[in-house]
């Protein structure tokens, strides 16, 4: 354990991005997609419009949707929240956008509903070509991201995803979150 | 990081420890506390019986009753949980008993309410004085224990809290668990 740069860290909440054609259909062709929000990836928002996910027998309210459209729609949750819906087989964990052989949710919108991809993300840390050389990393590379306090931990498994529109993050969901204790703004080190 | 011990690791859901008295408030006199599943702990086992946690605007129904009774009613949660239900202030993460200056929260019954203090477990190994001396360890150390697996972490702040009667096992919540990934019966490696 040598060298150490600090990266911020976010924690996402659920939420599911969507294509056109499935916004549509959850919140029909009248109403265009309304940013409340700036995301700190550049260009992407939280928008106004919000989901309920079905399970066997609970179901989630309030989930965001986030933008811009996609080629692809996905829900992301935590794995939490797949027990909770009793989702079976469970989501896979997965890099954002592959979505081969997961699980599918029915997602209820106040004018429609589809089924979408569900995957649990893995965690990564987002960064421009420029940052990932600045610390020393690459992209697909498998990093340590240390996060301290009452509930430290070290993160391995993180992978890098880098992009010349992309700013130095670490994203984790809810579980790895709170599993660090983790609340409001917070930085962690990569440990190599 | 040198020497490495392998220790069971175990993931507690949400659940309550009651005094007699306060499960007498919730189910009644006239009903004794019914055991259904010897836990991992000598002495220890989960209840038949189940209550609610009351927050907000929203309520955790099916938290399982341990036994036996306890000199003092204590409901453990994970930080979703105290999310969900908008605890405010959060409670304190601590060790099993420790309840000075944490939040109570209101507990119903079948019979009755209570309100209880309430805490986010810290995450501990617990072991017999015996097996620390084999693990190196010693009774308030804080120790590191490795996870391996796709959501692979090394969980630091791990408290050992040795007793003649305990069995060696790390416990976390459900947060942490599902940070890690595990699911089912996980090894860990104490990590020096």
């Amino acid at each position: 354990m040598s060298k150490i740069s600090k990266v911020p860290i976010e924690v996402s909440a659920r939420h599911i991005h969507l294509t056109k054609k499935d916004f549509e259909k959850l919140f029909g062709k009248e109403n265009p997609i309304s940013p409340i929000k700036k995301l700190s990836q550049e260009g992407e928002f939280a928008a106004e419009e919000k989901v309920s996910l079905i399970g066997k027998d609970k179901r989630i309210d309030d989930v965001r949707v986030l933008g811009p459209f996609r080629k692809k729609s996905q829900v992301e949750i935590a794995l939490t929240d797949a027990y909770h819906l009793k989702l079976n087989p469970l989501p896979k964990i997965k890099v954002s956008g592959d979505l081969a052989n997961t699980t599918k949710i029915l997602v209820h919108g106040p004018k429609g509903m589809i089924k979408a991809p569900c995957i649990i993300a893995q965690r990564h840390l987002h960064c421009s070509e420029e940052e990932a050389k600045k610390l020393k990393i690459k992209n697909n590379q498998i990093i340590k991201v240390k996060i301290s306090g009452k509930r430290g931990l070290i993160f391995d498994e993180v992978v890098v995803r880098t992009n010349s529109k992309f700013r130095a993050s670490v994203h984790l969901d809810t579980d790895e979150g709170n599993a660090a204790g983790i609340s409001g703004k917070t930085f962690g080190e990569i440990v190599k």
